[in-house]
């Protein structure tokens, strides 16, 4: 079993995300090593001495972070040294390289060049605290700085292929990301293909409006892995066809993207409650502007007419909110720009402004192409939303029609 | 001793990051509650019957999120009523509830209603699993689902008052929220201020182009704590006058709402390498429409010209990365709106398009006035940035100039 101890008193008061344990244990996973445990503790010895003491009962590898560097907080090494009744020693040729890249004048070359005797120090190119390893009984001790940029590298260098001695690989993960679909019903057939095929661990995770599919097949090697994975993700894919529109990448947007940027095609948008939001997450990938030329945030109602050429009329007859605004949206949006596609959303986001009518929640898509293809629909999130899931919600379904209309040329928000 | 529990094989593959833990632990820290140790383990039963052994004996209130949903891989009401001995029961109340609604096609009604007898059920109002209550000896537990916005109304409005039923606070706690500030200045003046006042601690935590000053004040009530905190607080606000935007919203963009909401005035943006997130974080606060007219992502040259009346000349001689581009997309949506102000970045996010002349990193500004003035000047966020820190920092600084222009008469970019 391998486990994680985390160290860090911002840690588990929350004012630092604890990435470093993710990042370490999706690393470990990828090359087919499941963590098992995450102990998040302060910079206290006594919880860090028990977590220590736990661990060793249950796992055969553990990975800590955290505490190595020189400041008053910083335990760690001084916590494993005693737990495990180790003296601490200077290494001079630690102390002569910290001279060499950082200068005489560093101040905790002192501090960051005391190491525990007879542990294996692992180098940090990055920084200065060093990291080390300890066998003790059957448990190998890996200690890693808790800074991401330092640890990184370390592990993939020195930890990786360390536990590639010691750990026999045993399970080995597949993902699939799919749109427009519901986890009770992927859960029911993900059900039926687990029962048959006894070494299939499934997982499923929504997201927003997307859902993940995590499969891990027990296995001695990875070529093993992938013969017994074939016909289950053959059967996954019959089945799902027109879901599935990523095994890499969890975002829609990259799809979209992919996409795009393949079939040479350019896209425009028009928001009104998703704020900009769409447009964020199409250009929070590097690449975007290869295929992706604005969107036009127009929120108040002059400049949906002003920007976008919606007509006045429009608007007092349906409201802003209607399929019929939403239209002269993607309208405006085509004779406006050179895109193939323009895609428009016009909601209520809520808490306040919903009617009997139009209740919160109340969000039309439209989707129209340069060929004089339309279509309109309403984005219909399940179950009572929050400002800021309903426009992630519409945000990803309205993205989720548009991957799925030129994947499959299935007609949008049907 | 609180302590937390999350549950979720995701979570300790680093295939779901961790967010909940943080959140609950830093909303427990404002509110003066310290987390000690938080613990995540997969969907096992035998991982999750040892975790909550082990925080039943540290400590006096354990929050364990996930593992409360409606598919197979989620066991946490089973292990729990399991490890303690206790009977599952339908809810028959739970069961019409999740009726209404959800509708009676709900598959999950049968499972999504069943309660361990003898526990305080905790609604859920923006999901299906309730959670729970269940005080064993010295022991609160508290039980939560594992989706974020389900379970923080949860947290807030029955977590949070239970805590302070039955833990004694001992510290109190204030913050500040500062723009256009580094970490080092403050801290200097933070620790003098610290050593008048032996009762103080504090933290400050940068968090994307804002700082939050966290002041901890020991005392045994709320009117002491005022008391001692409010020299503290006259101090700060002396010395940081045009920096504190707000004492309850680490958020910008909530303080310029605020702002133009009480001067009756509206806000237009165009964006470029922000790609909207300046509208997103804008309209993500209720009541945004009241100021907010919206934000043009013109991301294609092409659509800056047709949209924003940008001149190709400009874009030719000067580049679209430019401050003179950058006023005539301000100049462009004043003549567009009837925004009283405008603002607009444009830059490069990277990791590509940088040049020797102009680096990834390099993101002009501008604000221009209904009256005819005229600010623009590099955004220039410290430090090595990502692409997704580099569209948020940017995002803040302008926001962050734009308050304090109009707060503060300092003119933007200085």
């Amino acid at each position: 079993m391998i486990e994680i101890i985390s160290i860090g008193s911002e840690l588990v008061t929350g004012e630092t995300i604890n990435t470093n344990a993710s990042l370490i244990a999706n690393a470990l996973l990828k090359k087919g090593y499941l963590v098992k445990q995450i102990t998040t503790v302060p910079d206290e010895k006594p919880l860090l001495e028990e977590a220590i003491a736990r661990a060793m009962k249950r796992a055969c590898v553990i990975i800590m972070t955290g505490g190595l560097g020189p400041t008053e907080d910083d335990i760690t090494r001084q916590t494993v040294a005693q737990f495990f009744n180790l003296p601490l020693k200077k290494e001079a040729t630690l102390a002569a390289d910290l001279k060499k890249r950082y200068g005489e004048e560093l101040e905790t070359i002192e501090d960051q060049s005391t190491i525990i005797e007879g542990v294996e120090m692992i180098p940090n190119l990055f920084g200065t605290a060093p990291g080390f390893l300890l066998k003790r009984g059957k448990s190998h001790l890996l200690a890693f700085p808790g800074v991401p940029h330092q640890m990184k590298p370390m592990l993939e260098q020195y930890g990786i292929p360390y536990l590639a001695q010691i750990v026999p690989k045993e399970w080995f993960q597949k993902s699939l990301f799919l749109c427009l679909l519901y986890e009770n019903g992927v859960d029911l057939y993900l059900r039926q293909l687990a029962a048959n095929y006894p070494d299939l661990k499934y997982g499923i995770c929504p997201s927003y409006g997307t859902l993940s599919i995590y499969l891990k097949i027990k296995a001695r090697s990875q070529s093993e892995a992938d013969k017994k994975l074939a016909p289950i993700l053959s059967d996954l894919h019959a089945q799902y066809k027109e879901h599935i529109f990523s095994e890499t990448d969890s975002k829609i947007e990259a799809a979209i993207q992919k996409q795009f940027l393949a079939k040479q095609l350019k896209l425009a948008c028009a928001e009104s409650c998703t704020g900009g939001r769409i447009g964020s997450r199409l250009t929070s990938i590097s690449g975007s502007s290869g295929y992706f030329l604005g969107s036009l945030v127009t929120y108040s109602n002059g400049m949906k007419q002003k920007v976008l050429n919606v007509r006045p009329e429009t608007i007092e007859t349906h409201g802003a909110v209607s399929c019929e605004t939403a239209y002269e949206m993607v309208e405006g949006l085509l004779s406006l720009s050179k895109a193939d596609y323009a895609i428009a959303v016009s909601g209520i986001a809520g808490p306040n402004g919903g009617t009997q009518e139009k209740p919160v929640g109340t969000i039309w898509g439209a989707i129209a192409t340069r060929n004089g293809e339309k279509f309109g629909g309403l984005l219909k999130p399940k179950g009572k939303k929050t400002r800021e899931t309903l426009i992630d919600f519409s945000t990803t379904y309205i993205l989720s029609h548009l991957w799925r209309y030129i994947e499959s040329d299935i007609p949008p928000f049907n």
